[in-house]
């Protein structure tokens, strides 16, 4: 056999297990191998749950790869150089792996670093299946465009800048600011908001489409404190419908 | 009964039909009338044929709305309302229309024009099914990250905005740059790249997932002239992997 063994990462969508894409589940089904990523924020027994009725134990073997929290994942090269060398291991005289995430692979997912290695090491041909993000699911969730055919919007990671000089600059700039990952954040980007007299131009959405999703657009009397990791803002300067 | 109709907008994905979610090939099948939007720019007939697999015609009713293009659809205000009338009238009786777009049905669709005028003048139910961006599957086919971590991107119509300086700037402050529907502007997209050093840190692509499908990171040599409309550039400062 000449043919390289294939990764395929596959992005199950935000929570919903229906938001996986015919793509997806077709890749799952025909695997050898599904690899989750294991981190300490619980992304990857999720994808793993969505995944589910589409993998065959019998059949398929699942392998977990310990990863660092998203957060330092540019800081801890060796794990990623770890978990490429397990996949490079497993694929060994193996057609096809599946590797499982959240949202889509190339969006704030764990991929693009385990790709780096891969990309540097392995022997593996790697495929990407694109996935449905949390902040369209949110959009779609909470009722309210994200842009018109005219408009400009910015996706960010909230925890790295939620200050008030920031938010203004880029509610300057677009019409549409997504903040994700805000959990931890909420406190600033609400003061934030409400300095800019923006807090009615907010929405804030946690869990989407899983157990405990919640969605409001009342960040008054929303209580800030312990929200999730999987939790995101989307502000729109011009407001909704 | 005393249900009020429904309609779905269903995101079918960027082009290749296997990236439709489950959720939204199912909404396709279940519903009672299928509209689809009539543009110059095509987009319409592609989504149709996406969504025809899911359709049977001996049952389901096939509408089709002519609708402004969407460079002059906040101007056309008339056309929306005439198309919001059209889904009342079709959808009296009945339970469930859907409304089929390309991509997702936030994001520079033609939905949230429609949207507006269902919600103030029509007793209409309305959900959304989001769906994969053109810029998610691009970046998936051509093999490069949209963002790592602790990146921020942004995504912008490149018929509005294509100058050598605003490119800098948002080339200054955002990791990934997104241009979509870059075609008509690609001359001037290029001409701004080069004067800032940064062909060699850009991708194009067109017809992401259909016939015809072409992706390049080589714009030193790619023909600038009459590119479709369905067409992007992302622009990644630190490169590529």
């Amino acid at each position: 056999m000449t043919e390289l063994p294939e990764l395929i990462a596959v992005g199950v969508g935000p929570g919903d297990p229906e938001l996986i894409t015919l793509k997806g589940l077709r890749a799952i089904q025909s695997a050898d191998v599904i690899f989750t990523p294991l981190s300490r924020e619980g992304d990857a027994s999720i994808a793993l749950q969505i995944a589910t009725p589409w993998i065959d134990q019998e059949r398929q073997r699942l392998v977990s790869l310990p990863l660092p929290m998203t957060r330092d994942a540019g800081q801890l090269r060796p794990a990623w150089q770890a978990a490429a060398a397990t996949i490079q291991q497993e694929l060994t005289g193996r057609q096809r792996g599946v590797y499982l995430l959240l949202g889509d692979p190339l969006l704030y997912g764990t991929f693009s670093y385990l790709w780096r290695e891969l990309h540097t090491a392995a022997n593996i041909t790697v495929k990407i299946i694109p996935g449905i993000t949390s902040f369209a699911a949110a959009a779609a969730a909470g009722g309210v465009p994200l842009t018109m055919a005219d408009e400009r919007f910015v996706v960010l990671p909230a925890s790295y800048e939620t200050d008030m000089l920031t938010l203004q600059r880029l509610l300057n700039d677009f019409n549409t600011v997504v903040l994700m990952k805000a959990g931890t954040a909420l406190p600033t980007i609400v003061t934030a908001l409400q300095q800019l007299n923006l807090l009615d131009n907010a929405l804030y959405a946690e869990r989407v489409g899983l157990e405990g999703e919640f969605i409001t657009r009342d960040l008054r009397t929303l209580d800030l404190q312990h929200r999730p990791y999987l939790s995101l803002v989307i502000v729109r300067r011009g407001g909704w419908l």
